[in-house]
């Protein structure tokens, strides 16, 4: 049984140059391209998927679609959820990164961005850009909603995720694809890799590359394939 | 709470004027078109949905997308399943619709067309276009799987998903949104205007045009409401 990631293509926010976190941000004419291109690289690989999971924002589920669209497999079950949303990058979302860099600190901005537990300045809950306020996240305990993640607080809330709903379908012997985000997959792929705080640091996911990890019965990770090929 | 039925933009089949049934066909550059005005209706509407419906027929599940899309709420569940797909028209599939009103008859593929309880001819269990053989229905329980259905058959499995899966949403104050086909949409409002086998005969579901039905809480039908204008 094989679990596919893919990182969603790019998106307004990458473009610009702009913390995207939990905003839920459109793909660019570049980002289409680039998820229409990862399905292309998955149909060559002839998978056939028995389900599909990502997060509740438009940049990977439009990727996913995407994809699905491109394998002929639009008909398995999907499930969005917000425990694949983006790392919240809390008060630094719709912050330019260099000006941020700028006015805080080449330093201070690397640890926020780079290192394993840094959390970032965190959101208000009056603040209007702090998940509260959305509808998509009404029905979830607010106490779980994030007003700002580590990397470390990310894979804390990817975890149950993982073990409660992707893990018992790879157990059962079905192929899975997951379309989420940056950080989202570096968190999964520490835990899965069983990496330490300080190897995750030197992990990136880059877009529209998709990951191919295979797994015996035991559910102990066997391989892992990287589709390379940005060109069509 | 409100239920918004749509019937998916116009398919490959429905230009070339061909039996689809359950052949997974895909939208024309028009039903492409159709599907992104319907969801340009309903954003007119200003309605808020909580969860959405659609059959494993990749027309239906990329009218949804197109829709979803328009109405910025692509972060909504949604659920996909065999029992909304098309009525199955068994062995007529694939077959034009005009050669095969004159090669059988007007009368007969009219009644075959048009009539409450008329089966058209059957799909074999061994002929490759029975669903037993298609991956995406592997988990149902093949005596299930229909060789061919009459619009009465089509209710019969309609109904259960009705009742059990998007009833209650509407009973615990949601609104819903349904992309599916022609004659799975005349089934379900065959039961949900109580029409006689007779009066169905006479209701059309056309292509892209949102139907927005009205319930109280004992889940009673208090208004129907179509979304008429074919021009942005």
């Amino acid at each position: 049984m094989k679990l596919v990631v893919v990182r969603h293509g790019e998106s307004e926010f990458n473009e610009l140059n702009l913390f995207s976190g939990w905003e839920d941000v459109d793909l660019t004419n570049k980002g289409i391209k680039e998820a229409k291109h990862a399905g292309a690289l998955l149909a060559n690989q002839n998978l056939s998927f028995d389900a599909a999971f990502t997060s509740v924002l438009k940049r990977s589920i439009k990727s996913l679609n995407y994809i699905l669209e491109r394998l002929d497999q639009e008909w398995i079950p999907v499930h969005k959820s917000w425990r694949l949303n983006e790392r919240s990058y809390g008060a630094l979302q719709r912050l330019n990164k260099a000006e941020t860099a700028e006015k805080e600190g080449k330093e201070r901005v690397n640890r926020w961005r780079k290192s394993y537990d840094a959390l970032p300045p965190m959101l208000n809950v009056s603040d209007p850009r702090h998940p509260v306020h959305d509808r998509r996240y009404h029905n979830i305990d607010p106490h779980a909603l994030p007003g700002g993640e580590s990397l470390k607080t990310t894979l804390d809330r990817v975890l149950p995720f993982w073990t409660d709903q992707i893990a018992p379908l790879l157990r059962d012997g079905n192929n899975v694809l997951v379309v989420s985000h940056r950080n989202t997959l570096r968190a999964l792929v520490k835990h899965l890799e069983n990496l330490s705080d300080e190897e995750i640091v030197h992990v990136d996911v880059p877009t529209g590359v998709p990951v191919i990890f295979e797994f015996d019965q035991a559910l102990t990770l066997v391989s892992k394939k990287e589709l390379l090929s940005k060109e069509t």
